[in-house]
């Protein structure tokens, strides 16, 4: 299976081709081939790169020194190299977590785009900020989530998480109510409008929670209870919570819609274009046909 | 024109895809294009690409730290990497100047195909190492020939240099003699079975004598008295020099040989492949037809 329509080939590079990069402890092929998917079809000068270090100083200096364009950083980085850059944006700021960064002749500028793209989506799907909202996790992405829910006006926020001190750290940084939950079970008696997941329950070969992959991460009674279910977890797309909260005519959000919206804004930092939704589409579908 | 045979599109690339770069103050596009072209030919998982950089100890650094594969390093950087580099090849401590980085690992090697070229090229054209040689130039590349010729046993051969202390510095280097020679015609009285080029005399668009371009390195009576002419300027392949030395059937060795055979070194330091000399060719063709 080849989509692209105009195969750039290897050999168009030139000294004017922009390089940019990931890094990771274990690269995933997807960033790669997301955005050469689309520098193919966008016909932009720039060629995508995953990598992975063990010196992240020396890695970002690298970035700096080389005039590599852009650098997508992932676990376990995205707090590491908030001291190596020049400038932060509110998104990063937000959350002490960066996954972008933007090199601009040398100057470097950090952004997170997780936190962006969750932020678009409760505006897109006008969920209300006066909504109760039950929020599951708290490890990176769920300061992110968290971050958006709090600057979008949300006020009753109860964080569920099974470690006690990173979920009640997260919940009193903006004044929510922490739960301690290790199972989803535990908690089948939390309402809210709004629920919310943020760990790997019902991702695909997730082996932190035994078989999480085949299980939902909120009781039935508490999806029933809700309006608006949103699932984090983008491999599948259509985890048993997206599946469930389908089928009882919810407002659904997934996590594919996060993983392109954020890959979206990511891709116009460093090149200048946006991508339509339909060629981010596309360059998850290629991405995903690894 | 495009001879590629088996275009690799962009859309190819992997994490598992190995990056080789560049270094230059002004960075070529030769490299990019030679490179490229054959990771395409031979079907390797590799991308080329040229860059710059201002900060060389950085850059060098990002080098290590981001796995980059290999790095070709030219003007004015040949000599500040030497101390960045974790060992060096003998073809670097022969001359002090490096033009290629192999990153095993994060150890970096240093090497300098240029004087493994040279060397090369002596031996394959059977120039006697009895032969008395006289070779124009003073800068790093005349570093390596000189240090080739020595190391390929000659001992009767005198540096004409215009630059007085870079001339005497690297004759008495070797035991070798230096003349003061700021121009082809005032050193008409000499003689040598070998002469060689390493000035910028009959380079294309040379500034940096006049009509260089269109000049004689050497004067039509010492041209006349040797039996081997050597020149290194590979733009154009056939310089004044090179066109003398074939009108009158000497033995001629060109700098289209000498780049090609350090780029033929350089791409199998990186890839582990040696490529065939025609396919060489074949790649110098694309990287020229820019």
């Amino acid at each position: 299976m080849n989509p692209v329509t105009h195969a750039r080939a290897l050999t168009a590079l030139s000294r004017e081709t922009r390089l940019c990069i990931s890094l990771a402890a274990r690269p995933s092929n997807h960033g790669t081939r997301f955005h050469n998917w689309l520098y193919n079809q966008l016909d932009l000068d720039f060629v995508y790169k995953a990598m992975t270090t063990t010196d992240i100083d020396a890695a970002i200096g690298g970035v700096r020194a080389l005039g590599i364009r852009g650098c997508s950083v992932s676990m376990p980085f995205k707090e590491a190299v908030i001291p190596l850059v020049d400038g932060q944006d509110a998104s990063a700021t937000a959350i002490d977590s960066v996954n972008t960064i933007v090199n601009d002749d040398g100057r470097l500028t950090a952004y997170n785009t997780d936190y962006l793209a969750i932020a678009s989506l409760l505006a897109e799907h006008r969920v209300d900020a006066a909504s109760s909202v039950l929020l599951r996790g708290s490890g990176g992405m769920a300061k992110a989530v968290t971050a958006a829910f709090a600057d979008a006006g949300f006020t009753d926020v109860t964080i569920l998480a099974r470690n006690g001190d990173a979920g009640s750290a997260l919940a009193s940084r903006y004044g929510f109510t922490h739960r301690v939950s290790a199972d989803p079970g535990d908690s089948a008696d939390a309402r809210a409008d709004v629920v919310v997941n943020v760990t790997p329950i019902g991702m695909e070969g997730s082996s932190m929670i035994g078989d999480a992959a085949d299980r939902l991460s909120f009781d039935p009674a508490v999806i029933d209870a809700a309006r608006v279910v949103f699932d984090v977890v983008a491999m599948p797309v259509r985890t048993p919570l997206v599946v469930a909260g389908e089928r009882a005519g919810k407002t659904v959000i997934t996590g594919g819609e996060v993983i392109a919206l954020q890959a979206a804004a990511q891709f116009e930092l460093y090149t200048g274009v946006r991508p339509t939704p339909a060629q981010v589409d596309a360059a998850e579908a290629w991405a995903a046909a690894d």
